[in-house]
């Protein structure tokens, strides 16, 4: 039963959950036959270098599904099947719409160090702070009002808050509102299902954010990719697109964008701002890394130096607290804010009032501002120890960003490598990573990869670049070995 | 400056914001005029009704936003208007579909009794037991996976929590699997979105719990309303709309029906399944009331009864718990689960782990059961309370539905009086409810309303309904002066 490849340690869903599904299909599509035994667990734990425990609780829903039943003394078999299901409905052929690409299976089970997901490291979580301020809202006065039905806008002393911050950064223009959502995720969601319509073209960065890439064509939408330099979205590009597309809307992530960790410089901004006016269309500022600085100086917000009030913002607490808390919100416009909550009563009534109270009394008790500190500080000292390992490790010709923030950086490899055809090498090796297919829009980049550095210490940082550069190099020299042949044919 | 009939206390908006939108409406209409002075906040607190510190609440947003300045000793007073907002983005004229109805004014600010709102009693929340499963969960040894980014599918110990009950309970077949949404609203919202095309026909109870009506309208779907009666939706009429009309799939909710109170029959649930397999269309449960029934014996989950596995079951711990935490859960085939796991990553990504985390201490724990108890015992009584009091206050020719749970019935009163033009006289008199025309889909019904009884005392729903029947008797009584004189003309 060879399973070592179909595990994948930072996958959000649970190994004994991998492991549970992998073999109730090798179950169902035969290749384990009725009367089979499986390994015993330990011995499976052995082989895939899982824990026992993690065993054992696959085979517990197996056999609570029916599909293997344990023999005292004797382990475990895989069952006869049931009679088959009733004819019922043709599930398959229900869904409209094409599903969106599924992201790649980017590490395996034991030993892999893993740079595919952008998300904080859970070692830095400041567990007792953030038991502090759930004790402080659990002796809150309010706690019952918490806990009933809320407003679509959001816990309203955290909106007063955010809002009023917002007021003191110069981020918010009279007539701003503020709505509370699900992280940024929901709120671009949300800006999507009001503002769109099936065809309207969308101008995004390329490379660009895969989730939103993916809520945006789920919505309907063309989307029309601007090409991100070194200074972020190519602005002149951009004025042609307005020009010739009509987009409904503009998404640009000014500081330290997903993938690349380009910032735009001001004089950039301005220009973006300038475009935008002239063709009118409004711009949306997804700024989920904008509180994760750690070199240079602060530029102002698109948001704050757009003064015909058409920009909106979106910005969350996920990439600087808690991103199992889906707090995030928009600052924006009052007529779209009023549609915005409408939307939001529709998808879901409101966000989770619990983690909206506790989110406050994180930010307000100052917890939230401590925590940032020392997530600069790491976040300093990782992003540093990435460069320095890309330039040790990764072979000549290779190119990469060097952001000033956030959590990612993009990789080219030499021409003609391909990051994508390479993943399965690199995590054989023992290390993974996004190729660049997954945040593409119109333009190719077969080189392209993501790292996402932050949730890994510096050690591994070393490591996992260590065993990139061995597998680069490894597939370069096949590469020059095969040309020639190839050119002889 | 008159604004009693503008304030709500039981809008999810809180007082002090309703009062400071208000005021700022006034100022920015010209109403209130620069240089007027607006009332001491002890005065305009006696005048509505309020306690001072809402007010200053309000005066202090409205200060905040420079609308409003405050003089020592002399009181507040409206400031000039700012410079007009340089030219921009025309938001108006930005969104494609049209707005969903807003939900009338239910209730005014002092002393009204509202049976507007379909909800828990806020008094009945064991906050002990709450506090007792937040603290265990803070104790837990997975705290930081909790805080880190999760799953779409949920909490994956929530997760097989629901999902081994479900099967206890025979509601969940082979192949079936489970994912964790924001409450039933959002499960609701991801089916359609991976369902529907616009255009597509949806048969759906009628009257209709409109927070359903709205998402199936915002995505674009023909709503097919199928008369409820006394036995719930009614089969024989669904069979006609299911040969005529091709619906995607039929929307039901068998138990104690919102807004009826309605329950389906044994029998009538096997018609429905069976109706619904000869014409090879899902149904979809909706059942978040089921755990609470008052009165008789429990019916088959439709869920339970279809065999050939076409039904989609959707639950909420919101009703029976705390509506503020936003949890619910789709249970149903594979197929379709993977289309909503990827629309719900789409959507937030995943559901807040918190509480997802307290909900399963909450349940695990036994606190659930316990609280439900009690839940069950308060609520037989106030819907017996209710429908006594109905009967002792109603004007002969009223009537209403007799529900075995849940937290609605339904009341219609003798022709030709109209629910919602008496709405104002009722808020005036003191008591609030919803008029039929938020449920109704294809037929009217004038004279219907809602009485949302679970979140009242007693005595409340007592003194409520003596209101509502000497409204309603004074309206009968100047209607019947008027006709003769109608009729001469």
């Amino acid at each position: 039963m060879d399973l070592r490849n179909a595990l994948h340690s930072d996958s959000p869903t649970p190994l004994y959950r991998q492991l549970y599904e992998q073999i109730a299909l090798k179950i169902r599509n035969g290749e384990l036959a009725p009367g089979e035994r499986l390994p015993a667990t330990r011995e499976l734990a052995g082989l895939l270098g899982l824990n026992r425990t993690t065993v054992s609780a696959a085979y517990e829903i197996l056999e609570s599904e029916g599909m293997i039943a344990g023999q005292v003394g004797r382990g475990s078999f895989v069952t006869a099947p049931a009679a088959p299901a009733p004819a019922g409905i043709a599930w398959a052929n229900m869904f409209g719409r094409s599903s969106a690409a599924a992201p790649p299976n980017t590490g395996t089970a034991a030993e892999v160090i893993s740079f595919a997901t952008s998300r904080p490291s859970r070692e830095m979580f400041p567990l007792d702070d953030f038991r502090a301020s759930c004790q402080s809202v659990l002796e809150r006065g309010d706690l019952a009002d918490i806990l009933q039905l809320g407003s679509p806008s959001g816990y309203e002393p955290l909106r007063r808050y955010l809002l009023e911050e917002a007021r003191r950064r110069g981020l918010a223009h009279e007539g701003d509102d503020l709505l509370i959502a699900n992280g940024c995720q929901q709120a671009l969601d949300l800006i999507g299902r009001v503002l769109l319509r099936p065809g309207d073209a969308v101008a995004v960065e390329d490379p660009v954010y895969p989730g939103l890439k993916n809520l945006l064509l789920a919505l309907g939408a063309r989307l029309v990719g601007i090409p991100v330099t070194h200074d972020g979205l190519d602005v002149s590009q951009l004025e042609r697109v307005l020009e010739n597309e009509r987009p409904r809307f503009i998404v640009v992530t000014p500081n330290f964008q997903n993938p690349t960790g380009a910032t735009m410089p001001g004089p950039a901004r301005a220009a973006l701002v300038e475009a935008a006016r002239q063709s009118g269309v409004p711009i949306i500022e997804n700024d989920p890394y904008g509180d994760l600085r750690y070199l240079g100086a602060p530029v102002p917000a698109v948001k704050q130096i757009d003064e015909r009030n058409g920009t909106v913002l979106v910005r969350s607490f996920s990439k600087v607290s808690f991103p199992g808390l889906r707090i995030g919100w928009v600052l924006g416009p009052k007529p779209l804010l009023d549609r915005l909550r409408q939307a939001k009563e529709t998808a879901d009534l409101h966000s989770d009032q619990l983690s909206q109270a506790v989110l406050l009394e994180f930010a307000e008790s100052g917890r939230l501002e401590a925590h940032r500190r020392r997530v600069l500080a790491s976040g300093a000292e990782r992003l540093r120890t990435t460069i320095e390992a890309c330039r040790n490790f990764l072979p000549p010709g290779t190119r990469w960003t060097e952001p000033e923030g956030g959590m990612n950086l993009w990789v080219r490899l030499p021409d003609p490598l391909d990051a994508g055809e390479l993943l399965a090498r690199a995590q054989s090796g023992g290390v993974s990573y996004l190729p660049a297919r997954y945040f593409m829009v119109a333009r190719q980049e077969p080189g392209g990869l993501r790292l996402s550095f932050a949730g890994i210490d510096p050690a591994h940082i070393v490591k996992g670049l260590q065993i990139l550069g061995t597998v680069v190099a490894a597939e370069q020299a096949a590469g020059q070995r095969l040309e020639p042949v190839t050119a002889m044919v």
